[in-house]
């Protein structure tokens, strides 16, 4: 059963552990401050396959299979997969999974679906209503370009504020029991559509930004906590430019996340030599960074409390080329380690 | 707290109530069969706003402004709104629900989604997540032309199998309690990605029905029931070619269906009158026809038990480019009305 704290958090009365979990990335992401970390990378991110589609399809299901593998089950017995993307109409889901067998539940929260994904997945195994469940999500620079920006052969130029689309792909295993390492989610946030008024598609993170801020404060008040209380609170996809209006509108509503406060699409590449303007974005980042970097270090024990907030820039070319603002999302699960339970 | 029973079955402890519902259609929806039972229809489809994506958008929110004002409730009450729909990046959705300040849940099962939408809801609402939670999606038949078709100003020929995008919406506002007389949700199924190999975009019934009959064939399996024991076994939108198919595979897996099933895209249009060849689609048909017609049939004691299985085709425009195979999906639901329960 879950229990509703404050106004919107919900927090499990038996938390999921995240038994198994994969984070699979390209070749440009393995260059990058990860590289090393990452379960499995790519140097060839077409993956043999006729389509950055059909790859990005191929990288969803890669991930998902070997979650599944190192949680020593057959992708076929799970109860239930959480999943979605950022493809027309999610295909790389509905294609990576078909034929799999496992009932599919298609989420979509733009580049939040790794949190999304992991909060429905935790409230239905919490229920009782699954005793396996995948939570999954993946994205491709190459699908991503040419879907939403330019093709990939115009070589167009790149604003500073615009941030780059990681290829790569997270997926998480929950069971209600697990061994005592696994990491457990306890808490559950989702998150209120938050639009400020910003147009630019090439500022994601200006438009997550005030998101990201009205779900880590409504989180803190909600469960009378402060952010140093947390180890990390780890945004998904704000970049170099949404983590700085982060930092601001939070400080703004008095809540000071100085030292405490990284961001995956800061982390996923090198801002000096990689050139990737304001950071990684897409669903992809960070999932693949998430299922491997932050939950191997605390399964090491190096982290014990992680809120990870992943952001959503709910846009699509039709609103943007429509002179619409870009509404923003940003849903929050707090995943902890040991036996420490937060109220 | 919900028990697994057989093997993807679902079974709500406290099933939680429909405390209202509203399904909106447009012009075309109400000169056919249903138009009189609509909430409220719409002579000017265009809603005064500039695109026909707003106007969707429009539509949206007004079913879920409309079912929360029939359950006494302002709509930013809610404490979980679970939407999707069929623009791309699910946009229908998150521009109608941007600003109404309650959580959101954005979920993708492209025609499935009323079904996929009542699931999560009711397992939110068992499990003591939310109080109150709107279940909604919806369609534009102008919108989905030109996303998926052709430009409306073309005149494009139709094939007989194709069928007609409603302009529609519906909404359902669920409470773990409410009236003797509201509906309740007893059973949830999620669905299982199936494709049997269809490529013809222009016959998603065909595509779709094979996805249902695994559903239905699971359910009835899971259950240990007959089809005899459902006043109405519904499908989404499989249309007149759908239905047709969706009998006959049932049949071969010893299911007879016959005189207990119907189909939203077969009720919502008149095939002689109409010119819409094989029925009605689009996530606002079973959304508008469950939530005016069926479950205000429900509420008079006319059926007392409803399967209710919305149909999604898993496509998209660039993946039928591509010439690929059609994924389908079917989520169901079982909605009572009375106290009987089903094991």
């Amino acid at each position: 059963m879950a229990q509703r704290i404050g106004q919107h958090t919900i927090r499990l009365t038996h938390p999921p552990r995240v038994i198994a979990h994969a984070g699979l990335a390209g070749k440009k992401e393995k260059d990058g401050p990860l590289g090393a970390v990452f379960d499995r990378t790519f140097d060839d991110v077409t993956f043999g396959v006729p389509s950055w589609e059909e790859a990005e399809q191929t990288l969803l299901r890669t991930a998902l299979e070997l979650a599944a593998k190192k949680a020593h089950l057959p992708l076929g017995s799970l109860d239930l997969i959480l999943a979605g993307d950022l493809q027309n109409q999610c295909t790389a889901s509905s294609f990576a999974l078909s034929g799999c067998g496992v009932p599919f539940c298609g989420l979509y929260g733009a580049c939040s679906t790794m949190a999304l994904s992991l909060s429905v997945a935790s409230l239905l195994i919490d229920a009782g209503a699954c005793g396996f469940a995948g939570a999954a999500t993946g994205s491709h620079f190459c699908t991503a370009e040419r879907q939403f920006r330019k093709p990939l052969e115009y070589g167009g130029q790149r604003t500073p504020t615009a941030q780059w689309t990681v290829t790569g792909a997270g997926a998480a295993i929950l069971a209600a029991t697990g061994h005592k390492s696994d990491p457990r989610i306890t808490h559950v946030h989702f998150g209120t559509i938050t639009d400020l008024g910003v147009t630019d598609a090439a500022n994601m993170g200006a438009a997550m930004a005030p998101a990201a801020a009205k779900t880590i404060g409504d989180f803190l008040r909600d469960t009378g906590t402060a952010p140093q209380d947390y180890d990390l609170i780890l945004t998904g996809d704000l970049g170099f430019v949404g983590s700085e209006l982060l930092l601001e509108l939070l400080r703004r509503d008095g809540f000071d996340l100085a030292g405490v406060h990284n961001d995956c699409g800061c982390l996923i590449f090198d801002r000096e030599k990689q050139d990737v303007h304001a950071g990684g974005s897409g669903c992809g980042c960070s999932a693949s960074v998430l299922c491997s970097h932050i939950l191997d270090e605390m399964r090491r024990g190096n982290y014990k409390k992680v809120l990870f907030v992943a952001t959503g820039a709910l846009l699509s070319a039709t609103s943007a080329l429509q002179g619409k603002t870009i509404p923003g999302i940003a849903h929050a699960v707090l995943i902890t380690q040991g036996t420490e339970e937060t109220t």
